[in-house]
């Protein structure tokens, strides 16, 4: 799978770039972030110009990163500033920047061309960074590739299977979704509505329902690093229309981004409006939701294993829980494909 | 080396396959295999129609296997049965499924053509399922590729230098062979007979003979799969021409089944006609033939190194030890061919 | 890369060599190394020529080799003298030896044509083996491509980086080098003179020394394989020019032998003329090279992972502290293309 480049994507939460360097590799660019001591995050290739040692293996004086192998020093520009045995510093001493933003808790990285990077396309999330909610959050490295975790993630019917005892109920796989997609936008939504269903561990223990509830699972899915499920749990018949005060919520975000061809970040996040101030339900939420991560993590590094020794031409066979996952498919293989360009003949 | 197809390898013990999904890999091709609740072996592919999965993380719903990520369900014929969200099976989704034969304590699955599939072509290993002989058996994975263990099996004078101390004695090394092809079956036989020679301890220990003895190998591979060993062992000079009672027998077998390029299933067993009710032996002769199997596994996967590492066109050196071996390769590159197709004109 | 062949290099320390069978791999190439009952060390090809089974895997019967698959026996000259179950030993039956030259505590492997391997082209480093010094030594392997390694060795400024604390000091990377390079004897000189500068801990504890030093780094490199660093320390100001006698010395010896195209053996060494019969210096100096080594090591296996994935055409950039290791590569090149044969009518 081609990636799509001049995307944003998420390199990292806002609390792991600190005044160490952080090293992550996204769509294949090996990248070290690190804080200002004004707190601005910096993104720069990680690669000194020199021998190309890894800069992340460097430290920090004030803002300027000094590279561990021979001390080239650069500013947080990326401008080499110093170099060791002379004075006269080769103006080809630079390392690339990335366009890096702070937003809703995550750190996003611009991969692409940096005159292109517009912070106003970046998805919102602002359930995590906002102060009536309340999230736990974390992040898996997965050994399998990204396009199997956007799969994963656009059909929930997966868990009945793979996740019952946590999230996982009969009527989760059993219920069809509804689908709609802007192609435009690249926004995939799928849409599940279950009336008087069995309550799943995860919800009924966090929220302290008790008996059949109504849930919704509205994924809204921004391509390509952004995934939302707005999810709704209330006391089976009690909502009324249009009006969802009386429902508990949870906003369950995950940020996809490939790191390698085989590899992918999965950073996951929870945010409640309920038991907000619960820190045993804060505790409950994080290990239950890291659970059913690691299953997936299991089932989808499984998976890679599979296509890694399987003939060419392999074929899948879909159904209709499939809808979302293959519009998602199309609008990220238009985005790899990159801008349409209009011939000028067209263009008038 | 290409393998041969249209043929019978063994793909478990019986006593490995129940009700729990057993993965294996034969000639390259993902296999599940189970039991039916009345105890009837299954193979399948082991992969879901829709995304992939492997069956063997599966679990069974009766004799149905549910697929552990979606919930695809097959009977044990393959065919689906049910899918999540719809009533609509797709005619199409259906796992291949693989003729599968118990005997002699094996079970076997035919590679290749389904319909070419004849139980009455496979070989036999009577003894491992014959309340007349006593047998320990086991089974060793292999990083090392199928014809290593072919060549290792089909000549014993390396017992003297690799398993010396437990089946190996000089005498094995230094006595001549004779070789016997039968082309046509795909059948080698190699004959060692050593008379007044030292016991080996495998055997002393076990048969309690003392001093000197009389001692047979008499191989008998039947390409691709099986090999049999034909040991006696008795005391010097007791034995009568034509009269093998005074002898003790053992009947050495190993399965060799090819998983991928270079990776290999040793399924071995030892059944005896001596010291038949007497478990410390039974112990004893376990514990042992794995060692010497360990010995191998070591040494094999060490020659999957250097073979990995060495330039092209290496050339080997053969003597008449080899003999069995070389016929051996002869007759698998014959059957990895395919059958000969005799050209209309000649038919005529 | 391509190695240099037609060409001595270090296969191991002459005490690595003994009864045992030793196996290295050098230029890609496996030799296994052992003594004779009277101590001459030899190189074989690490190959029975039967069934390709690591020589090194198996033992010593007197000088001879006796293979641990199926007993082929070789003599000190690589000559089969046995073969399992016949009396006749085929003529091809030899495993190639290895010219092998044990000098100044090294083992020395001529890797090319045997006629032209000529032991006065073996380049000397006659303090490891006398009286006069005494000496501690090591040997690292190194997951990581011996050019990086030639390059770490020829600029000394990362001393100050990577082995602060140890050997580096700011004034290190800050002193200018100057270097000359014999074309044609295939030496680089790199050298760096510092006056009234600190002492790193490395030689103030193992000299006593307090205070500022002056600190010479003469760095000598006999391409391929061998690199000498002859240090001098002495108290600021008090060694009169041509006369050395006041200060003491150091002879850092690495012979830098290529594995694999992507591991290398770092054999290190340091002589030294001061505190000689101090078994706690030893001690020290031992423990804090090795750490050193180690230091080197781990970032030269970073960058060995840096250069597996970036893309092909990475360009580095090169300052004044790299004229030697340039300089290096450049009769590298030179030697690993072979000798320039010169046309007859230039000749003529």
């Amino acid at each position: 799978m081609e990636f799509a480049r001049d995307q944003w994507y998420v390199g990292a939460f806002a609390h792991e770039v600190g005044r160490e360097m952080l090293a992550r590799t996204v769509l294949g660019e090996p990248i070290v972030l690190y804080r200002t001591g004004d707190g601005r995050p910096i993104g720069l290739a990680d690669r000194c110009v020199h021998r190309r040692f890894p800069l992340s293996a460097s430290r920090l004086d004030g803002d300027n990163v000094v590279c561990g192998y021979h001390g080239f020093t650069y500013d947080s520009g990326g401008t080499c500033v110093a170099v060791p045995g002379q004075q006269r510093i080769p103006r080809a001493a630079k390392v690339p920047g990335y366009p890096v933003v702070e937003q809703d808790s995550f750190v996003w990285v611009w991969i692409g061309e940096p005159e292109l990077a517009d912070p106003a396309d970046i998805p919102r999330a602002p359930w995590l960074d906002d102060p009536a909610w309340t999230v736990v959050r974390g992040m898996a490295p997965l050994s399998a590739r990204y396009d199997l975790l956007v799969d994963n993630l656009l059909d929930l019917s997966h868990e009945t299977y793979l996740h019952g005892g946590y999230i996982g109920t009969p009527e989760v796989a059993a219920t069809p979704t509804t689908t709609s997609v802007d192609e435009e936008a690249g926004v995939v939504r799928v849409s599940r509505r279950m009336s008087d269903v069995e309550c799943p561990a995860f919800y009924a223990r966090s929220t302290g329902i008790q008996g059949n509830i109504d849930r919704w699972q509205d994924i809204e899915y921004h391509a390509p690093c952004l995934y939302l499920l707005h999810s709704r749990i209330a006391p089976a018949g009690i909502v009324v229309e249009g009006d969802d005060s009386a429902a508990s919520h949870a906003e369950i975000v995950y940020a996809i981004t490939p790191s390698t061809a085989t590899t992918t970040y999965d950073f996951w996040a929870v945010a409640r409006d309920f038991a907000r101030d619960d820190s045993s339900v804060s505790d409950f939420l994080a290990d239950n939701q890291q659970a059913v991560v690691m299953q997936d993590v299991v089932a989808l590094n499984l998976l890679e294993t599979v296509i890694a020794t399987e003939p060419e031409g392999y074929r899948e066979l879909s159904i209709d829980i499939d809808t979302g996952g293959l519009a998602a498919r199309r609008i990220l293989k238009r985005l790899a494909a990159g801008p349409v360009r209009v011939p000028a003949a067209v263009q008038g």
